[in-house]
């Protein structure tokens, strides 16, 4: 099959043909992958970021968000079968752990990654198991909701942690409206009754955040801390939301908290870096997010068929996956997300 | 009336006469100071490093740990009379907002702290209101638990936030075991099944803990995050509350967290300072603590009363008052608390 | 003033002229009364129904849904001054025990309730006290809004308490779609993305419900339960919220109740009898619902500002109460509200 | 191998000799029963109560409470091996639906029940499914924890989740203080700070639950429910856990619960029939409760192994298992289990 593998970090991935990943244990299902998104966290492993936490061993396939339909199952495989159309949680799980039996298995002790710690997606075929597989709702096409399997999910489920904070009368601040954020803000709007702020640079990410359903939005200007105190009533927000995670967000995101409210950390690059006095002083919480639960992406699959999220793609043929990660790194996909389909 | 005011920062704080505090609102209460706790937080003040927080007009009367006799109160107060022994809540505070409204009265918006930017205790008399008093049970008087007031209510405050947290199986790390940390621990255990390790630099206060029910003590030598590693299965621990908050414990305790566990602060002087991509790949939360609700304090009267929570004190005339702010600021009191008594 | 009471229980109330209220104590605030709400539970207290709940003595004046002007305040008081309008939280609350500091005032333990056991609203002049007064938004009237304070507040707390349970994907029903059920479904859309089924023996309710948002409706003609079994995928609803409590709905809302459900008892009248062997083995939740808390009351205000929730009313002279009461009583006022302006 | 087997409801099981169980799935495990508990629902299901729920095809083996050391394992078990000894959580369930990824495995959409409506334990063999099965601590052996499967896993659910309700001042009654009841009471010891009542009927039933930390005990000599109003300041329970649920005790632990307070359904025979009115005024709640999740096993087995939870047992032969169940019918195992060993 084709596949998109880095051979070395630092260095452009190689679209190559590489031989069929096959069903090996009874719950592995074997998937036709029909769209993989690309990712950022697929140009920071491009250039090493991950690879002590990977510790991968090169060449491999990337590609972590992935959907497509069934081709394949192992012998103890009873939720899918050959023909069902799937998205793929990224995680590969064991569903023994107690972290699995309890809703977060994300903290799987015994978890492969596809796309970061073994093959991934941009591929023809991926091998995943029985516990990442979502059954599609009829209305919904592989190539729709792929890029809602990781970075869609990851700011689901970030929002889906602020809620029980968010009753009618609170503030709450998301920090970046590009891939992420974008459907952070749908499913904000779709969740919860809180008044939304959106700040970005992008006078386009601000107007697309707009026909979404913010609230207010706020150029990243330098004024942007105030205008949040503008519009909180001087006291900040009681949840604010950090897409970004570097250059200066960190430091704005706690800038813009209430007391006793929290900061959710979801981009990453720089660091929080807070006086302890300040944190008690105000009582403040630093919210670590990483993707979702597949009972998160579940809920994300339902609201994606109820209409209430919807992305904003481009799509690339699978050969043409080192243009999709140029624009990216460039910054030519403005509020959206590149999607490759085989 | 005797009184310990600061009447400029750096300098040592006078034991003098002043006018009588008095009853002059509706709900005020006016009480006789039993006994008077003192706090690292004293020194502090008096070094002004709450000076800008506070912007307190010197001089003004210091102490925020009392408890007492109940003198006078004001035509709109029902729930205490003259002759009723109580220990305050540190805050005066309105009872008409949000906070007061739910619980976290600590955030109310009208809030006056005595011995903070008001007058406070280390005095005969102190004027507090009708929200702050909490009545003793018959077994206590205010000399046992003055100290709970302020450095008792945050202790338990925070581990009243982590209890849920910590089911049958989880590990529970407590960097430091003197004045706060042994409250904490009297309080982990009378309200928690998890396994609790104390981590602290002097071997006494290590007995201490384990003569309270620490399951693990470990010496602040260097190599206790790895101790702590070894005693969580290489994992760290499920909650770590870090009561010192200053010369490296934040790191410490940052690095004693399991993935997706949660670091308390409560101790302050130092920073927090870790990485965005280390908060979201180990998804882990920074819990910022105040002092605790008067719900709290009400709680922790009774744990009191019902003997699962005793403090070690050394006692003080009011007029000594400079000496046990030196024996505090010295280490004299290891373990414990220093009490001022009229 | 004009007030309407009752003398005697079982006879109509009389609309007649009584001393004014006046401010006694110094957290006293005596409004001008703007509407006042008529609710089926002032037929019942008239019925008698309420006598030995409430002990009040005879006669005095009915009305607990209440909104207007301030006209004077007590000496105590800080938050609201002549002039504001307010719309008043049902309970006059001391603000002191633990109920009222854990937002749950609702269970004081030294409440007044005026209207039940105290004179109500339903006249020129009432005397609450500062605890009560939500300030309203300036878009806002109390004829507006005064039948939020008790029925709209009632059906708000227990949609407020239903949606930690309604995640994406989950079921609830709304037996009852009248005063209650027409605020409680406004309420769903506006806080939770679960699927929402109103039955309802009206088709005029059912057309107003699917006006307001539930996406499906189901006529109350002794198939319902099947049908709410049809629409649940065979399963029933994660919740059931009865606004009706009486004739059936006890029974059919069990029925209709998924395992490990809940169903929320708010209208009354009827009884819940229950096999223990069917609520263990199908680990089934009852829950009872009484009106909201002052903070609920501030977070539907909001909601009405936001244009979210909206009421039908019908106005009527205060001297025309007792037409109000009839009509009630008579079904004339389906899907809406009567209230009484002066 | 040697079992015990219903042939005919309203009949004595036999004691037979039936073919092994083997492997069959790649996610089985066939476990050598070192221990099976007898209960209370042996009885039920024998006299035929269960036949309708169960749906059972008759013969079939009893004995839904296990613990032994594992045979042989399929071909997808990875977390336990020949020679381990487990204890059995009752359910197999399939780790794929909602319920099983979000810690209520109990209400997985796919699960079999041993005992109830396959084969069960009361046997040489049994065949269960890697994700029941919780591997114990070197210190503790089938026998000793075995009836800790079921009936001790439902009492520690119960508890578990009242704890959340129980914090320091509030007061929690026990119903009943026999096989359940004791393991709920050694779990809220170890878990909670609340006030604990026990109400039962035997003498020797509440010398062993003061002995195991109840503050007050109370004899159901028809003044209890005032017994109990007397110990918490006539006002009731924040909690009442029911572990009768027939002969009255329904009505009665109503009238013992606090208004705002949970009333939890553990025993049944019975029924709860509370008019709506007194379930709204008094805004209480009815919980349901049945068999604890695999995590709430584990964590009981957690307690088990650190001292704080232990059983009082009577043993018998596999092959006297009528007697057995002819001394639980009788009540001649007061405040203990029978365990059969094979």
């Amino acid at each position: 099959m084709r596949a998109v593998r880095v051979h070395a970090y630092g260095e452009r991935p190689a679209v190559e043909s590489v031989p069929d990943p096959v069903v090996r244990e009874p719950l592995d299902v074997l998937v036709e992958v029909g769209a993989a998104g690309v990712c950022r966290t697929d140009l920071h492993i491009i250039e090493g970021q991950w690879a002590g936490k990977s510790g991968v061993a090169l060449p491999y396939v990337i590609g972590h968000e992935n959907a497509g339909t069934v081709r394949e199952v192992g012998a103890a495989v009873s939720n899918v079968r050959p023909g069902d159309k799937v998205i793929l949680h990224p995680l590969v799980t064991c569903g023994l752990c107690r972290a699995c039996r309890s809703g977060d298995d994300v903290h799987c002790e015994n978890s492969l990654f596809p796309g970061i710690d073994t093959d991934g997606g941009m591929a023809e075929l991926l091998r995943t198991n029985a516990r990442s597989v979502v059954k599609l709702d009829d209305g919904l096409e592989p190539a729709d909701v792929a890029a809602l399997a990781d970075a869609g999910l990851t700011a689901y489920h970030a929002v889906r942690k602020a809620v029980p904070l968010l009753y009618p009368g609170t503030h709450v601040v998301m920090i970046g409206a590009g891939g992420l954020g974008h459907i952070g803000l749908q499913s904000l709007v779709a969740l919860s009754p809180a008044e939304i702020t959106v700040v970005d640079r992008s006078p386009e990410a601000l107007a697309l955040a707009a026909e979404l359903g913010a609230h207010h939005t706020v150029a990243a200007d330098g004024n942007h801390v105030d205008a949040v105190r503008d519009i909180t009533g001087g006291k900040g927000a009681h949840v604010v939301l950090d897409f970004v995670g570097e250059n200066g967000t960190e430091a704005d995101g706690v800038a813009m908290t209430r007391d006793a409210g929290s900061y959710f950390v979801i981009g990453y690059g720089g660091r929080v870096d807070v006086p302890t006095i300040d944190i008690i002083s105000r009582e403040i919480n630093v919210i670590g997010n990483l993707v979702g639960s597949y009972n998160d992406l579940d809920e994300l699959m339902t609201l994606t068929a109820q209409g209430k999220v919807s992305l904003r793609t481009r799509t690339y043929p699978l050969d043409a996956a080192l243009d999709a990660l140029d624009d990216l790194d460039a910054g030519r996909i403005p509020g959206g997300r590149a999607i490759l389909v085989p």
